[in-house]
């Protein structure tokens, strides 16, 4: 039995999530007929009180899509220096949309209204990119699965409104926030005017994000999933997945949560880890103490069948997802202390 | 029971491919450990003869990284004015690879070595955009369904190497020219730099098109599917889709091609019918008489519920394909007769 | 003494207009401090009626940026096939904006407005590339020098408005039709969304080109100006020559004209001439018999110093400009007579 | 009279300049075939030991050029966090090129050979951007006038060979480094795979830049040039005014260093100044004591005909160059110690 923990994006379906999908009916998506697809469409906008929402491949496209569906070629984006759209898209921002990310130095991946507030350019300064949007990111990928509370969001919203700018969310692990501060979507809705949400990774779907807005907007993202390429056929059988997991698997994030808090305070028991970034959802990042080999401890707990990964900087990163289990939970505990009194 | 014969791609599984679907081990795509996913690459670049193939969500990405693997911004691409690639896939030949088409006044979507010569642009003349690269589609869709003899591919393949160009074959529907000629997929191997096939047209698997190349192109494909979007995750149950219908599908496109024959005939008989083009493979274009109107054909089909589709200038199409049965033909070909009386 | 046929970008500045360029006042024309290009952006507005004008380095950026101006990357642009903005500019559409040309198969360059019309693609079938300009380019260049009646314009301008089009003038040599068809630059600006203008081809001045429109669109096409490299520092230099030109080299088009037309009467004797295009402006494009060789041609004309070019095709162009005089004119006339002996 | 020390743009050619332009034999330099341009690159390739230079109207686009010619979309290249090329080219790395920048927290502008090396991406992760060129400045604008030791190019020039990536030198002041530092051009040639170089800041030429590098990548800078605009016709007299400039202005630069430390030495003295940064070349930047208004000190010299700029955050900024002359210079070191003293 492997234990893999490198990301939450390798979970597979569980039986019943299969089942799902096996028996959904399902039509030609590209001519906007697949009953399953255009179900979960209208589930995920109900959710977050928007008129809309379209079904991607991937959250890389959904983000994408709508930093195009914002911005002009030459203009330039805020975000925070570990953001996806940034660091983990392929350069797509640049790629996609002709447009140049301003990074804003933020906490564990989160940025502050006066940061934003500040990285503005004059829009009559025509020798620099015309600032026209803002993405942030809930939960923080890189940042170590940290999420903002309504009031910093609010506040950067403002700003936002004040300078016409564009509000993007990637909520690639959305769900995780919103189980983690007890939020509500519909609190997002309010604040964003597009919000990509992901279905493959904390929630267990094998395939699949979407991104909700208005209506108008929505309906220009279809001709920019054509180009990207992201039509897909009879895509219900994915969205059935996704519809399921929307049903069943939000609530139990709470367990992944739980679970990578002890994590947490198992390691930073440890003599030979330097330092446990703050655990609020499913991430755990952590650095060893100067002169321990990160790779070492990679390949000791690969002896004993446990997966991670390395951030670089020697930063290591575990991620609990809906197929690590209390099994192999008391397991990896038991591990991390056994091995670590070899490693320090 | 509705009849579609708008387009191959509205296709349902069959229950043996739902099987083999959800019965496939899967895994995460992204990091290449999705095993149905490898196999499938393996299995469609062996036919070909070429060293690596991947899988892509939708054949619009399979051409578009196609173009973008082949071309610098600012290039030109040689294409039929039928093409896919300009008509079909939302400017993505501009937008995604700032490239421009240079478009060939061919034959049913057919073009001819002394036409790619003619409109290769002088490498010197830097006014002009620099020629990069020559498409064709086989079997065209615009175009009928025609499809190439190999002698014809030879030529332009001939007329690539001696200019230094790349050669794409958009693949659609290359199982029905395989079928339709009795050629093998080998020949098409050794003309061409890259081929784009699709297993969710004629084949009717639900999602998926795959390009095949030299390994050292198709892992520079990986990074551009990336920036792009098509990174997905547990594909194998799509992949398990196309690996079935492979090894079940292909010979039977036959039988789609004798029912597509079969209604180009009796059209043609038709009083009201100005002309059928020639039937090769799954697709029949017909058009009117002068006067007549096509969008009251339409109707009066529809009220048979028998559902096809409008190609703009009098032109209307018909494809056949797997969910198109001998029952389902025979009312079809019965009501053509009849009602065409009444629109004659 | 050389005799320079090969396009009437060649001439160099008068001494008159080299004393005006010499006692222009300058500054940073990238602050928009320089009061000779400020009088000359003034000048030209108001000349077309319009409320600004930019300056520019050349022809080509002020088309590439009235294309990006008017479209989004994924958009279609409707042009004539021989169209400069196509053939002519480095496969800028694509390049500096992401969009496609659909070409019309025009009558020397110039196209009409039920051609445009049937070129427009339904912006509700999203696979195609949304069309959202028209182009023009008047006198056609690969025309051969051919002008549009202002009917044929009112009339494209119309099926513009109609279908929410944009509508750009390539006006490289709007100078030759205003004079040729004795019409008004305000007649131009009451039908153009922008208008490009030049002044280094039948005007004589050495560098530049101008785009005039809306005051906010020039305002924006200041940014795009910026972004392609085209903001220049003391460029009152450049200006003052497009201010001599406008003022004393406009009237002296008929010359060109005339000295063109009887090029294309002598040349239509010749027995060695298959076909001279109608002659209107300062443009002669003629085709040899069948068998002849136009390089041989070009030599025969080149060992007595008169220097014309190939447009391919067995086709040949001279263009008559400022720096083309009377003398040498006699002297060309002559020389066609006596070689053509030969050539036949 | 007014005192410009907003920027070494801002300078006008001398009579003897002037002179030198308007003799200049010209040509069309689209053809290749304007005797002064060709000239002009000849001297400047071969001043840097290059093969090869072409002219630009602008600095911007021939960095852009650069930028283009190194990079394939999707890339990323490395900059300082004040680069111009990220900063004051209007987004132009996204526009033109389609790559994003991994921006390095700098001293002054410049970047260290162990800052490169960190932030190079993972050529076989293919989430990131590939990094493939790193651009540095010299001297750097936004960061003071700067500039480097030839042992730290060295050092970065070493890490771009080992890792494959392109080396491109922003050199708009390079001329009052090469003084600055008693460096010779040819050092400068040897490192970088490109250079940038600008004549109308320091220099006093009205217009133009040049790009230096092997014969083959400046032929292929012909068509990025012609895509992005930049074909000029009878550039000759721009290149004449940039000769010039060569042969007759860049020793005397050592004069506008020493009144920018004159100035910096001065401020220094100053109760109101927080800051002044070191002054190396011709340009001062400083920073006010907290509380005072920087708009107030623009205000209080403007009103004595000195104009200076303000670079956010509390900064301002005076440049000297050629139009500066001693006379001024004492007026402005009289002015500041009086102005100080009410400001304070």
């Amino acid at each position: 039995m492997e234990i893999n923990l490198i990301s939450d994006t390798v979970t597979k379906p569980t039986q019943e999530m299969l089942r799902a999908m096996f028996q959904a009916p399902v039509g030609d998506d590209v001519y906007k007929q697949d009953p399953t697809v255009n179900e979960l469409e209208r589930k995920v906008a109900a959710l977050f009180g928007k008129e809309a929402a379209l079904f991607f491949p991937s959250g890389t496209m959904a983000n994408q899509t709508a930093i195009k569906l914002h911005t002009q070629p030459g203009d330039q984006l805020i975000c925070d220096k570990y953001a996806h759209v940034f660091n983990y898209e392929a350069g797509g921002v640049a790629f996609n949309s002709g447009v140049s990310c301003a990074l804003i130095d933020g906490d564990c991946g989160k940025i502050r209204a006066d940061q934003v507030q500040a990285a503005i350019t004059d829009p009559e300064f025509y020798h620099s990119p015309l600032t026209s949007l803002v993405c942030v990111e809930n939960t923080t990928n890189k940042g170590g699965g940290a999420c903002y509370e309504l009031t910093e969001l609010a506040a950067i919203a403002n700003v936002c409104r004040q300078n016409q700018l564009k509000f993007h969310l990637d909520g690639a692990r959305i769900w995780n926030a919103l189980v983690a501060k007890q939020q509500q979507p519909l609190s997002f809705g309010a604040y964003f005017d597009t919000i990509s949400v992901c279905f493959s990774k904390g929630l267990g779907a094998p395939i699949g994000s979407a991104l909700v807005g208005d209506a108008a907007l929505i309906h220009k993202a279809l001709r920019i999933r054509k180009v990207l390429g992201g039509g897909m056929r009879q895509a219900g059988y994915l969205a059935a997945a996704a519809i399921y997991a929307l049903d069943n698997h939000v609530g139990r994030l709470a367990e992944d949560h739980r679970r990578a808090k002890e994590l947490g305070a198992i390691l930073s028991q440890m003599s030979w880890v330097a330092r446990v970034e703050p655990v609020e959802t499913n991430i755990v990042i952590f650095s060893l103490q100067p002169g321990l080999n990160e790779a070492a401890l990679i390949q000791r707990l690969k002896e004993r069948k446990i997966y991670i990964s390395s951030m670089g900087n020697n930063k290591l990163r575990m991620v609990t997802h809906l197929d690590y289990k209390e099994v192999m939970h008391d397991y990896v505990l038991e591990s991390i202390s056994r091995i670590g009194a070899r490693v320090g």
